[in-house]
């Protein structure tokens, strides 16, 4: 007989099938065993009786995470409605055989039939092979695999053409402290901190092009949403007419995305007591505009009158975006120059730059603008920053061969994530997160 | 006037239109200009006369690359068909406006415009932001991201989890000579060669995972066929009955992949000359077998005896696929113990393992198998290839916690593309190549 999904047992009523997955808890109530199966698809109950002998006699000896494989009737079950997953409460399997895949070695460290909302994070990461088999720990990365899903359809709907760029790169040019360097051969290189180069290259050849790529940031922090490897969601589009065009079509993904999720994740939002983001439209306030918010509203100030924001300022502009605006998002416009690099265009005023940063409840998720495309303007920006045009002999080689205007992001897709389901920290995002300290599992 | 893509003007014949792009060729007869205006969807032709003076003087000093964006009429032109991507052969356009976005600097060192099959692969590579421009180099690259789309469709659609493993490892066990070194903070780190061990453990959470991921190989190779960073389309399946089941599914993958092709890239082909791989069944042979045949019909025998197979093999068995059964494909299967790796299930006779390797077209395009999923024998088999089961610990974890029979693959994306439109070297199919000499651009 074939395996079937649990998820499909509830159109079988009375029939036979062959089920497999692990024993998710395994109850005895007086001579009847109890086992809720578990399979990708769901969780069900399975009886197992004494006059089924051979499969009782197996029965006994199956613990919680055995993977097991059965043949049984689908009955209906009346009122059972018992799972964190995916409901087949109403049917149960009477079990006819039984068999034994996988057994497990010691004891589990982690229950994963049970709540695990107070195990601490680290016990959660070192024994992910566990944790992840949680139904809400599980979620989050069904979750994750429709945002990248969505991301792409989006994209590739508004012409946008999918690359993927190199991420061992010979020089660590843009910023040096960033970057984890790394024996090739017998030279060094680097390893990139963002596909930016690459994508602007892209827009020379394409137009528009996404990437769904790793990132590799050297950065020593310690905080809920940083972490030193992550999955990037880059676009950058030419024949923009300004930076404008980037955040409607920002908007345009964000809103695609939330509306793939609405569709696909309600099992996963649910289990999470997660709402899904407002479909409305982004409110954009320059980055000043925020910062006299941030006063009048908050009695909040930046230190020595710094035009920048902090993630305290970001929270609570965040707060002021739901509130005025109904927006679980929010552009920030017109970063100052001394804080962005030198790639990104000068505004009219030129202490401004055409960019923006993309908060989604609160946290940065997203930063982006419009780029240089003149190849004289870009040699004299990068001078001004201090840098020397000729480490960026490759670079300018594009802009020397007639570069569109042109703009783009660069979207971190873990914290999307994060603020989508509410998690404390962006490595409950991440499967087998990186930071200063942890490299396992 | 908002701007139109080029595909888009044969439906506005009569009107006026705004049009942005490339100056692909620049042409003079008589006081006429004649312009090929390239975008994303296609080239054009446009005109401009002496009439339009304010357009004619900025013709003047147009060349080609030059960035431009122009308004004009639409006009019918019976039987123009010129040029080498998407045919709008049947328009003109009469140009009334026309303002250069953006200059090219110097001397161009490849003209996009040219045919360059016979330009060298390194020049093609020092110039990718011009090469990338050239029609028949362009399509290899909207072949590529068809091919991303179509591998996450038909994992997707088989209820594979799409995954992002962790590139930074902390330590080089699988083989240490494959594995670049990184300075991780105040310690040593690895770049991942494979997801091997993590996309088993996704098993182990979601039954059926698959990343599209990077690849990093510290090998000093200097082929046709290698890179030392490339893009794996990866697989892993739960609660599988045998190895069978693993190249099922590989080969449902790959029909659906070529069909989509065949829908989706028709002009790219096309260019290439190149040919649908054919939709049939694919053969799958021992290696065994396939060393015999080599052997009786192509007089082929490997050094020693060695049950093993080399490019040329590969090639020749490849041929005979194609011969006999009408395949672009072949799984070679059975692969002997001493040259798979410790993780891979051991056949009946144990001198062969339940792996194969896929080719296409005579290249090795995949491997794959069953893998060991009971906790003892793994360690004895980690014994048994003479390493230490304690480095192994974290990877361990997954097998005594239970895990099912489980198999997958590794699916190298660039040679697909190579093989499928008969590029000569795999670095022709990666938009920026990294390999033992080249890191940049």
């Amino acid at each position: 007989m074939k395996r079937m999904l649990i998820s499909e047992t509830p159109e079988h009523i009375g029939e036979s099938v062959r089920l497999s997955g692990w024993v998710h808890i395994r109850r005895d109530h007086g001579k009847l065993i109890f086992i809720d199966l578990r399979d990708r698809s769901g969780i069900v109950q399975a009886i197992i009786v004494p006059d089924h002998t051979e499969a009782y006699e197996t029965a006994k000896g199956i613990r919680n995470e055995f993977v097991i494989d059965m043949e049984g009737k689908v009955k209906s079950r009346p009122g059972g409605a018992n799972n964190d997953k995916i409901s087949t409460g109403g049917v149960e399997i009477e079990v006819e055989r039984l068999k034994i895949l996988s057994v497990t070695e010691g004891t589990l460290p982690i229950d994963p039939s049970a709540d695990i909302d107070d195990v601490k994070l680290h016990t959660l990461l070192d024994n992910r092979q566990l944790s992840l088999r949680n139904g809400k720990v599980n979620a989050i990365f069904r979750v994750y695999s429709t945002l990248l899903r969505a991301y792409a359809k989006a994209m590739t709907q508004d012409g946008f053409l999918e690359i993927k760029s190199p991420k061992i790169l010979n020089a660590a040019t843009e910023g040096g402290a960033n970057f984890f360097k790394i024996k090739y051969f017998d030279r060094s290189a680097y390893l990139a901190q963002s596909p930016q180069f690459y994508k602007q290259a892209g827009v020379g050849a394409f137009e528009r092009v996404f990437e769904i790529g790793t990132v590799f940031r050297a950065e020593p922090h310690f905080t809920t949403r940083h972490v030193n490897e992550y999955t990037g969601l880059d676009a950058e589009m030419g024949f923009i007419e300004n930076f404008s065009d980037v955040m409607d079509e920002l908007e345009k993904t964000m809103m695609s995305i939330f509306s793939d999720l609405r569709k696909d994740c309600v099992t996963e939002f649910a289990l999470h007591g997660a709402e899904f983001p407002a479909e409305v439209s982004i409110p954009r306030l320059k980055l000043t505009e925020a910062l006299h918010i941030l006063e009048k509203n908050y009695g909040k100030t930046m230190a020595d009158g710094e035009i920048d924001i902090d993630p305290e300022g970001e929270r609570l502009i965040g707060e002021y975006a739901k509130k005025e605006y109904g927006s679980d998002l929010l552009f920030l416009t017109h970063y100052p120059t001394a804080i962005r690099p030198f790639y990104v265009m000068p505004n009219e005023d030129p202490q401004f730059t055409d960019s923006f940063d993309l908060l989604f409840r609160g946290l940065e998720i997203a930063s982006g603008g419009q780029r240089i495309h003149n190849y004289e303007q870009l040699v004299k920006n990068i001078q001004a920053h201090g840098l020397n045009p000729d480490d960026f002999k490759h670079y300018l080689d594009n802009f020397r061969c007639g570069m569109p205007p042109h703009g783009g992001w660069g979207l971190g897709s873990e914290r999307i994530v994060q603020k989508l389901l509410g998690l404390k920290s962006i490595k409950e995002a991440i499967l087998f997160p990186r930071d200063v300290k942890r490299l396992v599992p």
